[in-house]
């Protein structure tokens, strides 16, 4: 177990490359070339645009060494900006989402004094560890304030008992408050918002063939006579899906067209050539231009034809709708009613906003819907459970024997023992790094799969989805080694209070890896999170070799977003931790306090100056936020418990 | 373990019973003066009145002979009745009602047909049990045709478990097909009806309090701004708890009145006299009559003061009221929105049937309706699981010392030896009795507690409180010896999976138990219900000693009523069971065919002469009664997989 030292070691590496990150951030932002890798999100509202002048060299390096000694004055000038005006400038959801962080510090930051207040002391003087009878025990200073420092059976496990509910009515109180505020928001900023479609607009789906009439006269006949006073119009949706498909072709080739002709005119000595056969490698040398203009134009005519077939198929036409009525409340009215005797037709639900309706659900029937949400329910169970059994599968393929029986004119390579330990450290890991890289992308196709009709809702429920993996896999599976698999079998094996004893009495031995986990990735990471090194690159690759044209300039900017389907859970996991922590081993409780302010700090930053969300829902995951929130709270309690069993009398139970 | 032959002088004797209260029914229901307790339906709806002739005899005994030679034809009339016809003469709800029965006769009686033509022979020849190495078993022939009878291992399980799958299957197709028909019937029902003032009302409840408006007037407006087209008026809800106590007061002191008027009647000789004191123990004699003349009218004062208080007193106005539009669209629209931003107040719902009302639970606020349900869900853990603890306690006290030490002068008649046997036999079952006899009424109270505003609601949510009660207490209580409580410790304390299989594996011992049951409880309880005994002797005492005029004999009738939230989940029971064993025994399948049918037989026929329903809820019960019939599905699949878990493998389980 770690000392303090070995946690104060831990935490100025991590504080020094955290300091590092935001040194470097400090100095590049200032530089006008990396003005949009840093700020993106005043491009594209059209406010700052790239620099003019006449000295060359200041169009690419700042100069002006006065700005080099203000290089911090990015964080007062972030937390200055007031909330209304934010609102305005990034919108509901990112405001709402950095407040999830501030809510971090309200909860944490009073439980933090409390708990240091309280139970250090009580935990200092209970003296267990130290007892001459414990000499055996290897202990360190963290154990001493920790609830490892008190007698089996002692009177002082009350002190925790009343503290942990202490904790728990103030993070109820909290969320209460907060969530209140968060309302008030949301109605605050829809009812302010100008004439918007979505607010008159109802989305139908399970519309009913009838033999008689089309799709769209179908429904204009069923809104007439159900809603004859506040009918206005409405929108049928046409599966364009082949039409999408050959756009997306052709704007790549556009693309490639554009680099050739960029080619050319940077050597128009040379005009560029390809080869036509298998990924232009093989068959004849053409023309590169001539070659993807033909192309381009015969796709243009598809394109066409395939638009009119679309307008003129009625078969096209799937069988759902945008409605719009005369008024607000006709709308409110028509998506929050039955619409006839049979419950799986005519299903009306608000419409989403134009930028968040995900097309490719709206067709989808009601019995299908069902099916696909309880196979994607069990799916996430063993994706959840046993993603290891494929994983190990695949590292005990990928090993040197099998490389070699596969392509054996690599042998010779592999065979130095230089490389080949390389690839056998290097290996058995890959597939694993895979897959969680993966993991954010598969849980939005299975929720995609059950048929959600808009990207909000997608997000929300992929961020359920993950939190389930993070509560398993890197909670519980920190605290209790062996794979999810393994868990699942012991909780199924074990009569159900063992595992809750099993799980409370690993908790406080796991403290100092948590400390060390929050340092990395709340710290580190979240400093890493405002250098964008990734973006930096990328742009800075693309303006080198691709962008010609200011608008190419523009799309080599690569804003990126929130992130709510992954970045949500991990905050719950800080949640966590701190609920679990704060009676147990209070030490922790400061680094999730830095982490929750460090990261308002820095997200407030990134929301201004960075990312570009793709929609705005008004704030709608907040429900989900507090509702993991409280679940936290409940498996800390359920925690604690299955600790205190353990403690509960003389002897009984292991440390 | 029983024979075949146990079962058969166990079903004759049942039969026998069954055929003794069918023929006491068939006799007593043809004499005159039974006619109010047999057909008390036509009483209540005015089509028969009491048999006037000048044969005094024939006003009581029938002496047409040639009526007792049909003496079963009311079965063939109970039959005869069309549905339509019934729904006008009984209403939706019982019609539904009874057709719960005919959906088990539609399930069961397919699947017992499959299963002996399948499982039975498979089972016959299984030979297990008839081994020469299974000499020392004792078995019995219905072991024989069970699943006991397969060896361990043995591939003919596949039998079964695909025989399992086939009945739930057709079970589902059955469940899936009824629920078309009953909600056509309702959709059916709701539209043939006249205009019926709460098809136009909405209840709104959770009124706020506003400081510059009455309740009323604030009701007005909302409605007037919110709904301009369509509001029509409101009626506010009154706290009249006091008026309603002081007017049942009353009704039971005039009851009082009349009767020693009935009895100054009988005997003009000598005017009746009480004592005012207690119990009518002590106090001066006063004469009755003019004592109750007096009573009532001080009461009749105080009940028009009170009306005049709380007509004038505005804190007697409840913050909740029935809403009237002008058409059925505008209250079906304010029943399914949400009225304002926060969805804690100006609740709406459809307005319950007038004589479905529960006055009582209107004004409870939102927050309270939570906490209320909270403590009720815990309540209910702790009733269902621990029932026995208080009952264990009272037996402890109740016996024959305790009651010698309290009451030392029945000290010697306790003594006697054929007393004492009694008592010590008969009273520590008592309390178990009396608690079970007043369970229904505890789960009612219960229910009230939770917040219910209608009393189909409150029948609906009793009902599944009693399923719970029924599927721990009765069958897992049957299927493990022991307590709720000891099955509750034992699945905490044991692996979960280890529970499933004590419960599966000792199914197929319990199988005679459960045709015992059956037979009981099902066939000869059934065959009691139709006799009606209790009401019977009710009605004769009455009509003997207090009775006067017609009206009284009306109030005399005791028609009864189905009691949907204690029979429903015992017919649940049955469903189960048939589920349960369909796969394992299938010799308990045709007891429960006839009791199905038996009972759609005699239901059908108390619904048409009996039962008086107090309310009509348009058979608005039947997703719950779907939902349990799947519930009961899903345990059985769970059994049947604990079993065969037990039986996978060459001598791994036990039988």
């Amino acid at each position: 177990m770690a000392t303090i030292g070995d946690i104060c070691v831990s935490a100025s590496i991590n504080l020094l490359s955290a300091l590092a990150f935001l040194l470097a951030f400090g100095i590049l932002r200032l530089q006008p070339f990396n003005d949009r890798v840093y700020f993106p999100k005043w491009y594209l509202k059209g406010i700052r645009g790239s620099p003019t002048g006449s000295n060359a060299v200041k169009k690419f390096v700042n100069l002006d060494f006065a700005t080099y000694i203000r290089f911090l004055n990015w964080m007062p000038a972030a937390l200055h900006i007031q909330e209304p005006e934010l609102i305005d400038h990034a919108g509901l959801d990112s405001t709402v989402y950095i407040r999830i962080y501030l809510l971090g510090v309200k909860i944490f930051a009073p439980i933090t004094l409390l708990a240091f207040m309280v139970l250090v002391p009580v935990n200092w003087f209970g003296k267990t560890l130290e007892a001459p009878g414990a000499k055996d025990l290897t202990f360190s200073s963290i154990d001493k304030i920790s609830i490892s420092n008190i007698p089996f059976g002692s009177d002082r496990f009350w002190a925790h008992i009343v503290m942990s509910y202490v904790f728990s009515s103030w993070t109820c109180y909290s969320l209460y408050k907060e969530y209140g505020i968060i309302a008030e928001m949301r109605l605050r900023f829809l009812a302010a918002e100008r004439r918007r479609p979505d607010q008159f607009t109802v989305l139908v789906r399970n519309v009913p063939t009838d033999p008689d009439e089309s799709v769209s006269e179908h429904i204009e006949h069923f809104f007439c006579v159900n809603h004859p006073d506040h009918y206005l119009m409405h929108q049928v949706v046409y599966n364009a899906n082949k039409l999408a498909s050959i756009a997306a072709k052709k704007k790549k080739l556009i693309n490639w067209h554009v680099y050739y002709q960029n080619k050319y005119e940077r050597n128009p000595s040379k005009r560029p050539t390809i080869r036509t056969g298998f990924l232009g490698f093989l068959g004849n040398k053409v023309d590169a231009i001539d070659h993807y203009t033909a192309i381009i134009d015969n796709l243009s005519k598809q394109e066409a034809q395939e638009r009119e077939n679309i307008i003129n198929n009625p078969t096209a036409v799937i069988p759902a709708a945008f409605v719009s009525f005369k008024t607000r409340w006709a709308a409110a009215v028509c998506a929050q009613t039955q619409q006839t005797s049979n419950p799986t037709i005519w299903l009306t639900e608000w419409a989403p906003e134009p930028r968040d309706v995900f097309w490719e659900n709206l067709a989808i029937p009601y019995f299908d819907l069902n099916m696909r949400r309880l196979l994607m329910t069990v799916s996430l169970f063993f994706l959840t459970f046993c993603f290891m059994i494929p994983i190990a599968l695949v590292q005990s393929l990928a090993n040197i024997e099998a490389i070699e029986k596969v392509l054996p004119f690599l042998k010779p390579i592999i065979e130095k023992s230089s490389i080949k330990s390389v690839i056998q450290g290097f290996l058995p890991g890959l597939a694993l790094k895979i897959f969680l890289i993966m993991l954010p992308k598969i849980l939005m196709t299975m929720s995609k799969m059950e048929g959600f009709t808009s990207l909000s809702g997608l997000d929300r429920r992929s961020a359920s989805k993950y939190y389930l993996f993070v509560l398993v896999n890197v909670f519980l599976g920190s605290v209790i080694t062996g794979t999810a698999f393994q868990q699942l079998q012991q909780f199924i094996s074990q009569p159900s209070t063992e595992f809750t004893k099993t799980v409370g009495s690993t908790i406080p031995m796991k403290a100092t890896f948590f400390i060390t986990y929050i340092m990395i990735d709340g710290w580190a990471g979240i400093a890493a999170e405002i250098l964008r090194l990734s973006p930096l690159i990328t742009f800075h690759m693309k303006n080198t070799f691709l962008v010609k044209t200011e608008q190419d300039r523009q799309n080599a900017m690569d804003p990126g977003s929130l992130e709510f389907a992954t970045s949500e859970p991990r905050i719950q996991l800080y949640f966590m931790l701190g609920h679990v922590y704060a009676p147990v081993t209070p030490f922790l409780l400061p680094f999730i306090v830095v982490f929750f302010a460090f990261a308002y700090m820095i997200f407030r930053h990134q929301i201004i100056n960075v990312y570009a969300q793709q929609y705005e829902s008004g704030g709608a995951f907040w429900p989900d936020v507090h509702g993991r929130v409280v679940m936290g709270l409940i498996i800390s309690q359920i925690l604690l418990m299955g600790l205190l069993t353990t403690r509960g009398s003389h002897g009984e139970g292991y440390t």
